[in-house]
C-alpha cells in the first residue's frame, strides 16, 4: 500500500491524468441534478447560451455559428468533413498521428478524394511540402489539419497551414479537439472555415456533445453536400434557425453541464487562463519527469500543454502495467501510448488538476519506482 | 395563480408528460456525480453490464448483441438502416407518422433502394397491401417499421408484420424508441433482425446514448455496408469484441445514469411492471380527459400506453398556446401535436410518472378550462 496519501477529485474520484474525459468540477456535474424537455424554454435558452459563447473563444465573431452534434468529438469531425467536402472536391489531409488516420478513414468511406501529406508522430507537417502539392493538385478544395494532435501531444502549425491555405485559395478544416479553450486559436485567418471540438475537453464539461465552429458565408453552400441525416451540419443548422431548436433528442443534460463549465471557464479567464494553469501543470510535469531521467517523446517547442509522451524507460524492472496500477492505487489515472515510432506513455495536464496534483502525481512516481526497484532512468537512453 | 398546488418531481422540476426526454428518478441523476476514464475498468465493467442486460428485456438470448450508438435514438436509427441494408438492398418503409417519414429522408440521403407502403398518422399498415408489396417486388430485401408512432401514439402490429416478413424471407428492422421496455417485443420471432431504441425513453435514464439490439448472424454479414465510420454498427461491435471499449468517447456518465435505470427498471418488475404503470397512467388520463369531453385521436384498441394524441377542442375559448403555458405553471409539462391529418395535442404517460400525478393533470385541465372559459368539450365534435 502506498505511504503517501491517495489522490482523490472533489467528489472522491481517482484524478484523470487522461486526453479525456477529464477529471471535472464538482459544480459542473451537480449542475444536471434536474430534468428539462427538449422543447422547453428553459433548456432552449440554455443551449443558445452555449452556442453563442463558443465562437469567441476562438476570436470569431457574428460572421460564425456554432452547430453542435449529438455523440462525441469525432461525431463533429465526421460531420465537419462530410458536410463541408463536397462530393466532388477533394481534400488534402495533414496527418501525423491517429486522429489525422482517422479523418482519412472518415473521407474514404464517404466517398470523398483525398491527398495526404504524412510526416511521423513527432514530426510537424513539411511547410514547403504542402505548399508544392496545393501548387501542384488543382483539384483539391480543402486542406484538413489536426490542431493538437493527442497521438503525440504535438502541437501543430495552424497559422502557417492557413497562410499557406489562403494563398492556394484552399477552404481549411481543423480538428481543435484537445486544444480548443486551452490554445488560442484565431478564426479570423482567412479562410479557417470549419473548427471542430467537444464538451469534455479543456472546456472541462462532461462528454457527449461534438461541435463546429463554421463561417456562415462557407456554411451556407454546403446545402445537401452531407451523407447522412444526421450527420448534415448545414440540415442542423437551418433547423436551429428556423425554430431553434435541436432536429433530434439532444444530450440535454450534457449541454446544461457545458454551459456550467463555460461559467466556470470564463471565471478562470477564459482562454489565457486556462491556457496558464495547463502550462504550469506541464511544466512542473516535465521538469519532474525529466529529473527522474524519463525523455519526453518532443522537444519542447512542439509540445503542446495538454498532454505529454514519455518514452518507455529501457530498464527491464519497468513493467508499464504495474505502474500503471499502482499510480491508479494512488489515485492517478494516466494513459497508455498510441505511437507507431516508439513505445510509451501519456499523461494529461488537462481538466480539474492544479499544479499540487501535478506535484503528487510525481512523488508518486518517485515512490512507486523505488518500489518497482528502477534505478537506471538518469541518463539512460530509453529504446 | 392556480389554486391548486404547483407538481413537483423529486428534484423539484416540473413534470415532463412528453415523449421524452422524460422526468427521471432522483437516484438516477445522482447517479452520475462522479468522472470516469473512458478506458478506466469501472466504466468499462458498467458499459457491459448495461449492453448485457438489454436483449433480455426483449427476450433475446446469446444469438443477439447490443451496438450502442453515441447520439440519440435517431442516430441509432440511421446506423441501423443504413448498417443493415446494403448498398444494393430495398427496404419496404412502412409509414403512418414522422418516424417513418425520417427513416424514408435516411434511406434516401444513403442511398439506399425504398419502397413504400402509406397509411394515415391514425391507421395501421394493411397487411394485405404489405403481404402483396412483398409478393410482387423481388427486390425488397427488408422491412422497417416503428414500434409505437409517437407522432399519435398508435400501436402498430410488430407480430403481424414479422410473419409475413418472415413468410417471405425479408429481414425486419424495427424502431422500438418509445415502446422499448414498457411493451412486449419478442427478438425471437425470426428475422426480426434488429431493433433501435435509447436510453431516454421507458427505461427512464438520461438522454444521449441509444443503441441497437442485432441477431449475431445477420450483423455478421453487414461488415463494410455502412456509409459512415461513426455509424457503423458492424464496426463499433467488432471493436468491442476486440478490446471491450468504445472505439470513440462515450457519453460516460448518460451511461452510468442509464444502468442506474436499469437497476430501477428491474425492481419495478422490468416490461410487466413497467408496462402495468404506463398501462394504469393513460387509463386514467383518458377516463379523465373523456369525462372531461376531450376526444382521443385514436381508438383504445389502437392506443399505445405511451403517449395520447387528443383533438383540439372546437370551442374558440380554447388557445393551445394558453392551456400549455397555464398547465406549465401548475409544473405539468405536456407537448404539442405533429399530426397532419387533425389539430391535436399529445400528453404523455411515460416517465417517472404515478398515478397521482396523471389525477393531478386532470384536476389542473379542469381548472383551466374554467379560466379559460371552455365550456362547450362536452359532446361536442372537434374539428
Amino acid at each position: 500500500m502506498p505511504s503517501t496519501p491517495v489522490a482523490r477529485s472533489e467528489t472522491g474520484d481517482p484524478l484523470l491524468l487522461t486526453p479525456g474525459p477529464l477529471t471535472t468540477s464538482k459544480t459542473v456535474k451537480e449542475s444536471v441534478l434536474h430534468d428539462w424537455g427538449s422543447r422547453d424554454t428553459t433548456f432552449v435558452n440554455i443551449n443558445k447560451s452555449v452556442m453563442a459563447r463558443l465562437p469567441a473563444i476562438v476570436n470569431g465573431g457574428d460572421e460564425f455559428v456554432t452547430v453542435p452534434m449529438q455523440g462525441s468529438g469525432t461525431f463533429a469531425v465526421e460531420a465537419m468533413l462530410t458536410t463541408f467536402i463536397p462530393h466532388d472536391g477533394k481534400v488534402l489531409l495533414l496527418i501525423n498521428g491517429a486522429y489525422g488516420q482517422r479523418a482519412k478513414k472518415i473521407c474514404e468511406i464517404a466517398g470523398r478524394s483525398v491527398a495526404v501529406h504524412e510526416t511521423p508522430e513527432d514530426t510537424p507537417p513539411d511547410l514547403a511540402a504542402v505548399e508544392s502539392i496545393l501548387r501542384n493538385d488543382k483539384a483539391i478544395t480543402h486542406v484538413f489539419m489536426v490542431h493538437c494532435e493527442t497521438t503525440s501531444g504535438i502541437l501543430n502549425p495552424v497559422v502557417k497551414i492557413a497562410e499557406i491555405a489562403e494563398r492556394h485559395g484552399k477552404s481549411l478544416l481543423v480538428d481543435s479537439m484537445s486544444a480548443f479553450g486551452a490554445l488560442p486559436l484565431d478564426m479570423k485567418l482567412s479562410r479557417l472555415d470549419a473548427v471542430a471540438a467537444s464538451s469534455n475537453k479543456c472546456i472541462q464539461g462532461l462528454p457527449g456533445l461534438g461541435f463546429v465552429i463554421c463561417r456562415k458565408t462557407a456554411l451556407e453552400r454546403c446545402k445537401g453536400q452531407a451523407t447522412t441525416l444526421v450527420l448534415d451540419l448545414h440540415d442542423q443548422w437551418a433547423n436551429f434557425v428556423k425554430t431553434g431548436q435541436y432536429r433530434f433528442t439532444p444530450p440535454i443534460h450534457v449541454i446544461v453541464a457545458f454551459h456550467q463549465a463555460l461559467e466556470e471557464f470564463d471565471a478562470e479567464g477564459g482562454v489565457a487562463g486556462r491556457g496558464k494553469r495547463y502550462a504550469e501543470n506541464c511544466r512542473i510535469l516535465i521538469q519532474g519527469m525529466r529529473e527522474l531521467g524519463f525523455e519526453t517523446l518532443l522537444p519542447d517547442q512542439l509540445q503542446a500543454p495538454i498532454i505529454v509522451t514519455f518514452r518507455m524507460p529501457a530498464d527491464k524492472n519497468f513493467v508499464f502495467q504495474t505502474f500503471y496500477d499502482k499510480l491508479k492505487d494512488r489515485g492517478y489515472v494516466i494513459y497508455p501510448g498510441k505511437l507507431t515510432v516508439a513505445d510509451s506513455f501519456r499523461i494529461g495536464c488537462i481538466g480539474q488538476l492544479l499544479a499540487h496534483h501535478m506535484r503528487g502525481v510525481l512523488t508518486a512516481i518517485r515512490e512507486i519506482l523505488d518500489e518497482m526497484n528502477v534505478r537506471s532512468l538518469n541518463g539512460e537512453k530509453a529504446a
